[in-house]
């Protein structure tokens, strides 16, 4: 068994467990962060194994995209080529393919309220064989199908590949919503027939739950893909308008599996601000990734806990001159360990000098991983109902 | 004494020394990474002392302009600011001030050929009491004068502050540069005036020698420099349209103050290719500062021993596509310690990641130190010509 479970929380479907790969272990409950394009944006590949994270996650499309999955796999496949030795996990590339098509789609997916813009449609057709758009670097036209997303993800050599799915917007009606599950469920079928055919040995494949935010939908997708062979399930697709909407839908599917008794790993795609691991843990989500931690950071923005302000601080503000504050007291991350002040990042960010994204991006890093870190032991001491409320009531994470 | 001569090279003008500041010392001949606006771009602090730094340079122009020097002041002096704990030399703003203005003034400087192009000046006028100038950051109009140069240096607290010179192109004629160079004299007893009046206690003052390609004028000019109390003697200014030149320009000026018996400290302002600093070493420089290192490793160019190719080779080239190699083999740097490869930094610097010229800065940061201690170990072991030949033939620095 590639998934082990050590420990159930009573109070909730939380669960802990150990994902096992060729390339090491994973401790879960766990953040992946984003690797998209062969590395983690201003962090070295060392440092974030520094910072606790077992597991990066590349990606399908940017790679196959720049600089090509053959080129990839002659320098030594993605472990090789990024210089990271612990497991990877290849996110398919629907999801970015389609995003390119409807221009809001990741707005939605993250329930964010749809801006109504719609970027130039990229996505020149979907049908039953796959998806042909135009490349978002040269305008050069391509298809991604199942069976090539995996091909592409054999070169990457993952250990863990995603099939390929139809991402839909959440605002599309129930009937469309069934068509596209069910042709994400044939593409799931396609992706595991040439997985097994050309099996490269040791890589998981985890299929993708759609169904958007129709109850019956995600449970029949749930059950669908549970029907399968894969190794895992991954929750994709729309995940509704709001957080509690988001939260809902996750449910029904990990509902179904607990219901089925299914206890194969499973990972929350795009999701990880702090509420949703919190509430995706206890809902029974086992990996989650989300450019969240390394976006905001270059962004300048810093996580603390401080959940009014859904923990985060906007380090560029006016209030922050005159600061000699650090980002954040008591914080053991490379940043607030140096004692940079939020007057000096400031400074950086008004000067556009990478270096305070990158300090940002290690701070919130940190910040999550002790918050999965809390989340774990929570779990595993049999208290993760009073973890996760000294989280939500402004706790700083680590220790907890 | 703030500088003691700890060995002479018997060879050549070079000493080895060691150049005491209320921050602490520097043993020279030293390469001062460049700290401009309050931060070395891409590199923290800490990271900067690791590769065994001892000095950082800020400029008075930039961070008068921003975040302001009294900011600095109050946010713990530029020290506490940037979170340096070492020496800092501050540049006194004249040399940035008339770039903008002349626009060619950089490359001129240099020692590259003038390119003929002419930016929107800047400067609005230049006179006896300073030099009014618009602000590259909002165009609001600003005079810079040598009084407030100090001011503003005493306000950051630097260990060594340089006084306010004129800068003129290299090709003016002798007769301007003659009387720019009696101004720069005025405005360097301006500010020594103002430093003995308002003396921060520890802080160092440097005169600055100008006097343009013309030999007389430049020894006159280090005669005149030489002739006041000021602790240190930093050599500015036009130095000629090729390295040729300008190495028969800054030894005019050494050699004047050896024939003097000038024990001071000798700074030369923004030279620092591999090269240069060699022969800058042996005509009796200590300390050098440049934007060099950091900047081609901002633009992809990672420093290696390669003197046929200028010391540097450029990862962005297609030749690197498939390559897995390291930057520079056997370099104990902490981008080649890694493992990273020519061809996954290649990937980076076509997805214009900051992390690329992070890495490559940090690498070409490491060689150009290893250069200085292999300077220093050959002046205080009397071998320096041969450890200068070596690393003319191609050597790798370290240990030499």
């Amino acid at each position: 068994m590639a998934f082990e479970i050590t420990a159930r929380d009573p109070g909730s479907r939380a669960r802990a467990g150990v994902l096992r790969t060729a390339h090491g272990d994973i401790h879960t409950p766990a953040f992946v962060p984003l690797a998209t394009k062969g590395f983690v944006r201003g962090v070295a590949p060392a440092e974030v194994a520094a910072l606790g994270y077992e597991m990066v996650l590349g990606n399908t499309f940017h790679l196959w995209l720049a600089p090509g999955h053959a080129l990839v796999a002659q320098l030594g496949g993605l472990h090789g080529f990024m210089g990271w030795s612990g497991p990877i996990i290849s996110d398919s590339g629907g999801f970015q393919v389609f995003s390119m098509g409807h221009g809001t789609v990741a707005d939605e997916i993250k329930g964010r309220a749809p801006s109504g813009a719609v970027r130039a449609g990229a996505v020149l057709a979907v049908d039953e064989h796959g998806v042909r758009f135009r490349s978002y670097l040269d305008g050069t036209e391509h298809e991604l199908t199942p069976e090539l997303a995996m091909e592409i993800q054999a070169a990457l050599g993952s250990d863990i590949a995603l099939v390929l799915d139809e991402c839909t917007p959440f605002h599309i009606a129930r009937e469309e919503t069934d068509r596209s599950t069910e042709r994400t469920h044939r593409w799931l079928d396609r992706c595991l027939r040439w997985h097994a055919d050309h099996r490269p040995s040791t890589q998981l494949v985890y299929g993708i739950v759609q169904g958007g935010v129709y109850e019956d939908l995600r449970r029949a997708s749930t059950s669908a893909v549970a029907a399968t062979g894969c190794d895992g399930i991954a929750i994709g697709g729309s995940l509704g308008r709001d957080k509690e909407q988001m939260h809902e839908v996750v449910g029904w599917a990990t509902a179904e599996l607990d219901r089925e008794h299914d206890e194969r790993p499973r990972h929350l795609l795009g999701i990880g601000e702090i509420d949703d691991l919190i509430a995706g843990v206890q809902l029974g989500i086992d990996t989650f990734d989300c450019a969240m931690p390394t976006r905001l950071g270059r962004h300048g923005m810093a996580l603390v806990p401080d959940p009014e302000a859904r923990w985060r601080v906007n380090l560029q503000g006016a209030r922050w001159r005159e600061s000699t504050e650090p980002i954040m007291a008591g914080c053991p991350c490379p940043a607030c360990g140096a004692g940079h002040t939020r007057g000096w990042l400031r400074h950086l960010l008004h000067q556009a000098e990478p270096l305070a994204g990158r300090l940002l991006t290690l701070h919130n890093l940190a910040f999550v991983a002790r918050v999965m870190e809390d989340l774990r032991s929570g779990i595993a001491a049999g208290r993760l109902q009073e973890v996760a409320q000294a989280l939500q009531a402004g706790a700083s994470p680590g220790g907890l």
